[in-house]
């Protein structure tokens, strides 16, 4: 493969700072880069790598071409030129359109022309695989599912009965999508199940991470937009909708029937309680548990940073003791009106 | 399929408002019903919907049967008694009693009448799967696992070596049962595995969510008692017991040897350290760590609710200088007594 | 098997009170114990159960002879005495090399001497597995992956394509290591995807923990030292770095490009942002969230123990109000300025 360096200027918009015929075979980190290397800069915190970087090109801001030794590709967001030059630069493999042997596919599914389904894969009755799909190594694809054209389940990926998933979407091993919601009614007994009949509807451009797991619908569908990403270990409740271009960190979990808007980002191990609503463009900080609905885009927050364990004991002493603190200062302030 | 509300109403010990011979084939929401469909009213935040539903009979209590434009089924707890309904309107599809011929079952394994070993699924030596199981695809049942009559593995499920489940069960896609629990002890060159040597107890009625993970206990088993509901990635670490009919939310974590007493609900996130015992009754509130035992039913919680990040930061800054805030007042005392 | 207590002496190096030839068959707690079996007592909290055991022989230190109505294996640390003995009383069945029938092993794979390739597991292309390893039901190892003399991958494993493990790991089942990391670049429509080009490298005698997922790196490799352990429902995000021997427990989550030190212990829940580093022997408590490098070996944590609900409340009603506390404060030492 490879790609000259002007050619990267013309295709990605950069002006180019050095020989347009010097040619790039892969992508490297500043450290680690040698000759044939395309690399990027982005973050300040690595500035002296980029002195001293030995790849063959560097993508950066028009503001640190004086600190790069190489040639230098300038864009105004690195970080994304990067991004698609290494897309182009190391493309997936081809797909190997048809059926492992191993594989087992209902007479009535239908698979689109192009689509790759591998080794002991399971597609249920009357599913639906689009063109160019790849059905990895032992994921199932449950009865009446449909899959959009483009779309990949990498590995032991779980897609249950009547799930709908659009196009180029990415499911990364071990996430199930349409598992029951978690709904259950007490009796005097115990709890009576309640039947979880609604399913999963997912947009297009959707990836989805590692182990995740998105639950079906109660009654409705559970909805996720087009362009959201959802990183490894997240739960995801009956009923939630998630808006476009929304990305949630891993350990994340959403509770059922909450709606969150568009854009917003959810940092790590973040708890969204259920039935209530997130607009737009909302900052999440990591840890952070919320309880109410949020109508302003803006950041928010509610975690404490690790101190020395002593310290912390000392302060959560204080902060038990905080009703007899306030009582003291109300003492202090009548014995003052008295004196006045 | 479908009922007569008649018929609902005699078998489910309702009162109906409407006519007996009106059929409904199956349930949707207040907002989504169309004629045929059955809904409920449970949450007053839905009144609205209530009022201009076009289901063609709703669930609800007495006293809301004046907002109720159509005809109505009315009793005391309309979400149980609609779990109820659901379940006889949307019955599972039968078992396809057999085994597949991907699947891969072992000689000495005993599969009771009416179970169906889907595709891929692998079942183990000298195993015993109860009468009218259901094994997804791509499940297994280790050497020795016995699984209960009725008990449903649906996709992709792991089930070790000797785990015993009891009946009815429903285990979801992804969740594994008796791995190894985490024993480690120290040595000088770092850790020694502590052989995971007892088993996984489950009993009846039990449902196990999307990628939950039960560790088998270290030398005596770890025991889920009856009709315990556990959401979607949950941990269970070796020796837990859960009492009868407790409800664990999603991402909850439980630390080895601990005891949680009967009808117990932890919500979402809550982590539970371990040795320690829980008595019955005790509800547990969101991303709330418990760190010693409690003995009296009621409601526990220690976490906080996501503010604005500028508010949240000057909070947590006045939390850092309680210290010195208290001597402040502690100061003001003393020379309040000097001046009195 | 068995082993009479005169060899478990001199093998592990204990003081034996009692009779060398009296035999143990297996392991059991002290309550469940019965003749044949042997104990051990580690926990000052199981006295009671020491002083009545019914077990054979019970690994204790010296201090606690005089409660041991049994015959004892004395020695510095019972419990790691233990874990060895445990594994000799009950070592693992012996694996029956070769591949099932129902494998499926890439023309182009090397399977080491001894090697067991359990039922569906799937090999891709010019992959290596090592001499006695055990590739359990359900397995994926991807194309170029490389697995170690005597490692295990238990059930339904996933490693990613070109991703190296060290020898006689142990990976749980659900397990994922090699999935892509969470890498997105926004642009004016959304997200374009950050092609994950790292690979993840494991070291020996690492353990993974069921459902856990180890991402690749994004251009380098993600790298878990020799002797890590990591528990269930895990996340490494990519391009981190764990140090030897580190331990860390159930549903903590490591971001992105951060270091962590060697004999590092992490309770359950912790989380750790991004881009930081933590030095050697480093232990965080429970559900803390570390936002910043520690450079200073210690005990650190961040958070708040279960409390009465009322309680909780009343106290976060307080801490909302440390504002206006510390407005008062200042407005009486103002004010006793002013008298004084």
């Amino acid at each position: 493969m490879g790609a000259s360096l002007g050619e990267l200027a013309t295709r990605f918009g950069c002006e180019l700072h050095g020989e347009p015929d010097a040619r790039v075979e892969r992508v490297a980190t500043l450290g680690n880069a040698v000759r044939g290397c395309l690399s990027f800069f982005a973050n300040p915190a690595y500035r002296e790598l980029l002195r001293h970087t030995q790849a063959s090109v560097v993508v950066l801001q028009a503001a640190d071409v004086a600190d790069c030794p190489v040639a230098a590709l300038v864009c105004g967001d690195p970080y994304l030129t990067y991004a698609r030059i290494a897309g182009l630069l190391h493309p997936r493999a081809a797909l190997v359109a048809g059926v492992h042997a191993s594989a087992v596919v209902a007479a009535s599914a239908t698979l689109g022309r192009g689509a790759q389904i591998d080794a002991q894969a399971v597609i249920g009755k009357d599913s639906m695989v689009g063109e160019d799909c790849y059905i990895g190594p032992g994921s199932f694809v449950g009865d009446g599912a449909r899959i959009g054209d483009g779309t990949r389940l990498e590995a032991r990926v779980t897609v249950m009965h009547g799930v709908v998933i659009g196009r180029r979407c990415i499911l990364h091993p071990g996430c199930v999508v349409g598992a029951d919601g978690f709904g259950n009614a007490r009796d005097a007994d115990g709890w009576v199940k309640v039947p979880q009949l609604g399913g999963v509807s997912i947009g297009d451009d959707v990836e989805i991470g590692a182990n995740t797991t998105i639950d079906r619908g109660a009654i409705d569908d559970t909805v996720i937009e087009n362009g959201v990403r959802l990183d490894n270990l997240i739960q995801i409740a009956h009923n939630v909708r998630i808006g476009e271009h929304t990305a949630i960190a891993s350990m994340s979990g959403i509770s059922g029937s909450t709606t969150i808007g568009k854009r917003c980002m959810l940092a790590g191990q973040t708890g969204i309680v259920g039935h209530i609503t997130i607009c737009d463009d909302v900052v999440i900080g990591g840890a952070t548990m919320v309880t109410k609905d949020i109508s302003a885009p803006g950041f928010y927050t509610a975690s404490f940073p690790a101190e020395n364990n002593r310290d912390w004991k000392r302060r959560v002493a204080r902060f038990r003791r905080l009703d007899e603190l306030a009582k003291r200062v109300t003492r202090l302030e009548k014995m003052k009106g008295k004196h006045d």
